[in-house]
């Protein structure tokens, strides 16, 4: 065979991921990786966690260097080295030395390009203060390290999944922070209600949350750097770090002439090509498809790029038997202090912003037996098609084992699973790992009892007054935590002898704490004449979430 | 709607769930249930954690009451009632009540039996002593924690989940525990190499393992039980647990002339229903359907039980609308200490006595991030059909995340899905979480590499002095954990410089501690003209299992 000449651009998940793959396929293979950047194949995804100190070593973050990766994969790294042109009629890239300044043309007869994304870094008055940081590689993570001292103040500006790291680290470090959000919530990607956990949790530690509000400008001051938001507040900063997302570093693919979807992603086909079939892409730069609906994505996640890294490689060296990257479902996860959310698939606002048509339903229970010490809640949000039932996405928060129901669900996804195929997955079962009948089997039960006309929902409570609002808790968690307006509490155990408090004439809401005991009245309503919906999910989200995880039975 | 009156004989999980549901889909109906013992509803499956003292507080364990059962439910519960006789013909049972004596009869529309299974206690000599203890309920369960104190010695008899949650527990409560399993391995239901890390955990807390040997019989003394095993041993008791496994109380069905499966199970169709079309059945009394491969199976456990009931109530009320109990998969978990085993699905053993073809591969990573703090390995084997490449079984051992990666496996094999589909599996990643590739994506490549040729397994090392065997880890691990036989340890970075030190002429197995280095190394060498096999799994096991989770790379 003759020797194949691969060069790639970007060394970090995709790019080392793909030439680590190659490697195996080909060993008589020429494999040079170009990066711009002193590392390769660091751990990204690791960078806020030393800035907090919780992973204490910095060498443990620099996985690999150009010496090891010589000697395991024989691959030839080259760093401080950018990637300045490609000239597709010729095969090869025009490549700069940034240490020395000189240039060389290489030839390739493959080319991957794993450039990556930058963080964004809006054009606004005072963003040049040296004291504004993004997160991106170790040295940004060095600079943040220095900079960074306990009882500092810190504004971190977005509350997607970084800026929550870094919101958490930050604060383990000693430092105040403050947390910054164009959205009225933390976690955009979530539905409100499934981000409320994280936003109680946030405060509980004492992080100030500025929600539904974004930066105007910053003003320099010897002493601090002042975040002047849109609101008209103003925050007082020793650092700043900016973490509003990411755009694709596909400028050198777009002076190439490759096709650029509407956002400046790559656009590739199915085993990683580019518009050109000798230039492959994958990671952070590129578009890929939506594996729930008929669509394109982009997905700047460590484990897409890494997978996709892996199918170019197949499609270079297997040929025919190389498989298609099957496109991504956007899982994601974030832990804020003790609280964890989560979400696989569509949510609703992306599905209503869409115009599809969805379904949904949010249950409680605990992540492992009720009885077994340590069990603490969990909310699960589904949804799905109206028509076959086929799920659409799903969100989880809580403290223990979030992972685990978005890894499940993400599977049944991708599967093309149904809400009635989640009443009967066999999770596994003992008293410190599960429940009988999981959280997972629970959505699939209240799923198929809206389908099957069981009980009707409301997700708010009614502003009516023709309405009658019942709150069937125990009297003490009743008169603890009330449900706002009128409301009449009938414990569940008392509500069949007492269906004459109620007149049938007028319909009915039925309220509890976590939306089963609700479920329960309304079959009991129901059944004797009454026009009654369920308060979905319960009214959970007045307690104090960091209440035990008992979850009352009346 | 006429009342329909119902009876429901067997209070716990199968009968509760299906009472339950019942009433949820019908104010109306008259619902009775027959219970012999003194409880209904109980958490049967948190009783070794209470004798242990992990659940301290016995109440909750006895999650109903007949008073509570009434107020939630409507439901008549009749405890020590005892169900003796079943007439079809007139649609009535015969009931005794156990503190009177008296008897009367009480007629059905639609009769539930949900008896459960009794544990096994085999007619040994001395098998009346009694110290000698089975655990099914609340009273067995009063009986053990009367009789175990700190201090004393105790022999479980029978190592399946039971046995070893109960060995846990009595160890936790400071009495000094042998163990002993007929199987040479403890939790027959896993490849024994699957149970390995378990055996460990248990010898590492000084649990005495007789594993291939079995009860003979039973010598009473004053003092002590003495328990004489097959092999001639003798092991001296202040109490012995049996644990040999369970028998479907199902002669009630018998006698009333119902269809029994060949190991006595009662036989059901999809919707739960017995022989007769007014009696339906659930949990561990029943036979149902594999959901793997088209057979019969019996899972007594918990989940299987409440879904089946609630399936039984869903054919009677919802009627057209009720779904089909699709089957049991069969997923199983246990923790011993700290260590924890499971399976979903098919295990080699039981796929090789059924004569079924079958693939399998076995990958050991990291719960979450290697440079995570708190990383943990897991060993994780799947089986699928090698024509189809679809998944048969999968089993976990580990510390951390076991249950999840069943879980995701379970979903995944009654999905159909294939091992071509867990490569890109698109699982929650953060650091704390997982792994940008899990070690359920690593065992989907690893498959393929299989599928695709690229890889030869041995799973046994070679005796064969014509094998080279070429140990490729680094020196100073290959000098403490040594390879046993004739081995050359050429570390892999070398291997492509060492070449001429194997004999192109003669076969090589590669070894590593892992199984992922040996794989690289078959590669090299695979394409360098030599005939190569990579050993599966590393020898991980010759390792101290507890040692740091740190996978080593060369």
């Amino acid at each position: 065979m003759e020797q194949m000449n691969i060069v790639v651009i970007g060394g970090v998940a995709a790019g080392a991921s793909f030439a680590a793959r190659a490697r195996r396929l080909d060993e008589s293979a020429r494999i040079t990786i170009l990066e711009r950047g002193p590392d390769v194949s660091f751990a990204n995804c690791g960078l806020p966690y030393h800035i907090g100190g919780e992973i204490p070593a910095r060498d443990v973050l620099a996985v690999q260097t150009p010496e090891s990766l010589k000697g395991l994969l024989n691959l030839d790294v080259r760093t401080r080295t950018e990637a300045v042109g490609i000239d597709r009629a010729n095969k090869r890239v025009e490549v700069r030395h940034l240490l020395t300044g000189t240039s060389e043309w290489l030839s390739y007869d493959k080319l991957m390009l794993a450039p990556g994304a930058s963080p964004l870094r809006p054009n606004l008055p005072g963003i040049d203060d040296p004291r504004i940081f993004t997160l991106r590689n170790l040295q940004d993570m060095d600079r943040i390290v220095a900079a960074s001292e306990s009882g500092m103040r810190a504004v971190v500006i977005g509350a997607g999944f970084i800026g929550l790291e870094m919101t958490e680290q930050l604060h383990r470090k000693g430092l105040t922070v403050q947390l910054v959000e164009l959205q009225p919530q933390v976690i955009p990607p979530l539905d409100a209600p499934m981000a409320a956990l994280l936003e109680s949790e946030l405060r509980h530690n004492d992080v100030g949350l500025h929600l539904g509000d974004g930066i105007a400008h910053f003003e320099s001051a010897e002493t601090h750097v002042r975040c002047h938001l849109a609101s008209g507040k103003a925050l007082d900063a020793d650092l700043v770090i900016l973490s509003i997302g990411v755009k694709p570093d596909s400028e050198l693919a777009k002076a190439a002439g490759l096709d650029l979807g509407p956002r400046g992603h790559i656009v590739v086909d199915e085993f990683q090509r580019t518009s050109d079939p000798d230039i492959y892409a994958a990671g952070d730069a590129v578009e890929t498809l939506d594996r729930v609906l008929e669509s394109k994505t982009a997905v700047p996640m460590g484990g897409p790029a890494n997978r996709q890294g892996r199918v170019a490689a197949d499609h270079i060296f297997l040929r025919e038997k190389a498989r298609p990257y099957p496109g991504s479902v956007g899982t994601g996860i974030v832990r804020a202090f003790e609280a964890v959310a989560g979400i696989t698939g569509w949510s609703e606002k992306r599905l209503r912003a869409a115009g599809i048509p969805f379904a949904t339903v949010t249950v409680n229970d605990n992540h492992h037996a009720s009885y077994y010490p340590g069990a603490k809640p969990i909310t699960l949000k589904i949804l799905w098609a109206p028509e076959t039932g086929r799920l659409l996405g799903a969100q989880a928060s809580g403290y223990e084992g979030i992972d685990k129901r978005l890894d499940v669900l993400s599977t049944a996804i991708v599967a093309g699973m149904t809400v009635e195929d989640l009443c009967h997955l066999e999770l596994a079962y003992a008293p410190p790992f599960g429940s009988a009948k999981d959280v997972i089997n629970l959505a699939g039960f209240a799923a198929c009892n809206r389908r099957d006309g069981l009980v009707a929902h409301v997700t708010e409570l009614p502003n009516d007054p023709v309405v009658q609002v019942v709150d069937v808790r125990g009297a003490p968690l009743a008169e603890a935590f009330p449900v706002p307006g009128d409301v009449v509490n009938i414990p569940f155990p008392n509500l069949r002898a007492s269906l004459d408090k109620l007149d049938k004439k007028r319909p009915v809401v039925t309220v509890c704490a976590f939306g089963k005991m609700s479920y329960f009245a309304a079959r009991v309503l129901a059944q004797h004449g009454f026009d009654v919906k369920s308060f979905s999910g319960g009214i959970k989200a007045n307690i104090d979430p960091r209440t035990p995880a008992k979850i009352p039975t009346s």
